[in-house]
């Protein structure tokens, strides 16, 4: 039989810039690169094993977790295929069919589906209006009130540590701490934080915490991190009954290839830059401000923006879609000949994005291109 | 913080001719390096994602599924993260937990613990006796008969096509028939043969198939494909109920990142080795007639080989170990002198190996070491 054409090249999102948040944090450093190509082959992390991914040592899988749990400020740490992967298992183990799980109104979708193939029922605490659309303890505080007058159970408390519709960042310590004046154990999803900024999971009431290394953490995809703490760490690695060295959670192991291999040689180079993240935020804030220099821009979420993916409603570049011969498809491709990519093609009323990791003058040349763009059909938006 | 030293080079295992059946079919071929170089980074393959995985047309993993689909015999193909992942997510949708799941006496042990992580009763259908460890048919349909008797109700009926100890290859029609037969759903699970011979889901009467990208199928791992028809297309890819467009045993999309990649560069290598497949037993067979010719060798399972995978009882090179000063040692220093590695350090008493993929000339000159090295010790092994 003959193949269909796959078109596998990424040129244009490679060699542009790329303001897609979800590819922001993805991008993988030179020696990572290396690292890919040292364990390109199938099975490539897994010459030396002796039963257990996570004990192997050449690589040094073993030292690996050992540095990220402390990275994180988790007991015990796992890869696992992605955060979604890791917020399943935890569920899986921890929860019965029919358990309810507390979540924030911005939860990714995977937490819902993570929730449901466990057959567990969602109670999700609301967020404050828009244009804030705002996380808090109290919120979390009274769902569980509620929940408890009503004499219902409440098997976990998950939190979206930041979303990524708004990039809100929320306050996990003080969530953490109603979640345990509950007496309920607590999941924090890192996906748009773990390896951008510092996570601390002990000091922030986690028992467990997921994060992604394909979106946030320089890796290959894909790959996530799952921490947990000592107190649960029997019932979340509980051992098979059949196969007494094998984690079941994790079906025997996970990362069993490249993905794994780039994470590893990427921790370094993460450890680093999560310590500029306040750099990140000023950029972000400096582009957001550049941006809403051109009237009819506007940056929802909470204000001034504490993360890189920032969302922007954008009423002036929506109208000129209503004039402008290549209607909404202008916005994308005036763009592309700036060489920025990244925004969907046809989209102009709102959208996301993020300048994570580009230089200031990066910035600046992302900026003045929108505004370039914004003088240049003007008229048009009349 | 500081990192420690992952060791993170794979140059003995890449440069050096590597005995390992684990590592020999998951090789790329160039054209999927050139995929990696193009997806190395993060969710690569998400930048046109318009909310499925499987839908996406830029890289065209929507055709390349088709193809993969046509190419096993099944209706319906998914990425999974592996083999194990198919196992698991099959029976997490067909059983609920105390059913009882068939499988044979040579099943991987993550086929244990796919149905353990669901809660599942396993009954295994023995395999014949040392040395050939066959599992036929028959042994299937006294298997299901006996629990039929004793009103027990089987969901599932899984099948190792390969096993990974013997390389038996099993006769997967018949067995098929005979859970059909019994009107029970089957679980073909490929991970050494699909991607190095012929696989035809359908016309074996087979519901589920499952195979490994990183153990057979020329990719960077962790990557499975799971096969399904149409008869249980609905139950096994069915949608989540709060976010219609994702499937719930796929979690919304599931190989987000290089390794898809690299599957998909190598559709077609793997489409042409297949078709080659009886020179592979050949050469497998010649490998095995030249090892046998060393007194103390013998191979086990199956006679003649069907599969590239063999195991070796190697009481002559043990014999050698006990007054070799390098102990068990030798055998791993003396094959990595000449090229040759993936024969474990110390292990002398019996070994598995394949040499899956080596030209004519490398399989004599890998037959030809072990008997140099044999000549070279024969006075201890008396």
């Amino acid at each position: 039989m003959k193949c269909q054409d796959y078109s596998l090249n990424r040129q244009t999102e490679r060699e542009n810039l790329n303001l897609n948040p979800l590819q922001r944090g993805g991008v993988l450093p030179p020696e990572s690169r290396q690292a890919l190509y040292e364990f390109s082959d199938g099975y490539s992390v897994c010459d030396y094993c002796a039963g257990r991914l996570d004990e192997i040592s050449k690589p040094s899988i073993n030292s690996f977790l050992e540095d990220m749990a402390r990275f994180i400020g988790a007991d015990y740490a796992r890869t696992v295929h992605g955060a979604r992967e890791g917020k399943f298992a935890v569920m899986h183990a921890l929860c019965r069919p029919g358990d309810t799980v507390v979540m924030d109104g911005n939860a990714h979708y995977t937490s819902h589906l993570a929730a449901e193939r466990n057959g567990l029922n969602i109670v999700e605490v609301p967020s404050s209006d828009d244009p804030e659309y705002r996380i808090n303890a109290e919120g979390y505080r009274e769902t569980l009130d509620e929940l408890n007058d009503m004499g219902e159970d409440v098997s976990l408390v998950l939190l979206t540590h930041v979303d990524g519709n708004y990039g809100n960042v929320t306050d996990a310590q003080a969530i953490g701490k109603v979640a345990h004046d509950a007496g309920i154990p607590f999941l924090l999803n890192c996906a748009y934080s773990m390896g951008r900024m510092p996570i601390d999971a002990k000091r922030w009431n986690v028992d467990f915490v997921v994060g992604s290394g394909h979106k946030s953490m320089a890796a290959s995809g894909p790959i996530g991190i799952l921490g947990v703490q000592e107190e649960w760490a029997d019932l979340i690695l509980k051992r098979s009954s059949l196969h007494q060295v094998k984690e079941l959670e994790m079906l025997g192991c996970t990362s069993r290839g490249a993905p794994i291999a780039t994470l590893m040689a990427s921790l370094p180079h993460i450890i680093h830059r999560v310590n500029k993240w306040d750099v990140e935020v000023e950029k972000s804030r400096y582009f957001v401000s550049e941006m809403e220099k051109i009237g009819g821009v506007r940056q929802i979420g909470v204000r001034p923006t504490e993360h890189d993916l920032v969302r922007f409603e954008t009423p002036f570049f929506h109208r000129i879609a209503d004039k402008h011969p290549r209607k909404g498809f202008y916005l994308y491709e005036e763009l592309k000949k700036r060489n920025i990519v990244g925004i969907k093609r046809g989209q102009t009323q709102w959208f996301k994005c993020s300048v994570y990791g580009y230089s200031q003058e990066q910035v600046h040349y992302i900026a003045n291109s929108f505004a370039e763009i914004a003088t240049k059909y003007k008229e048009m938006a009349d």
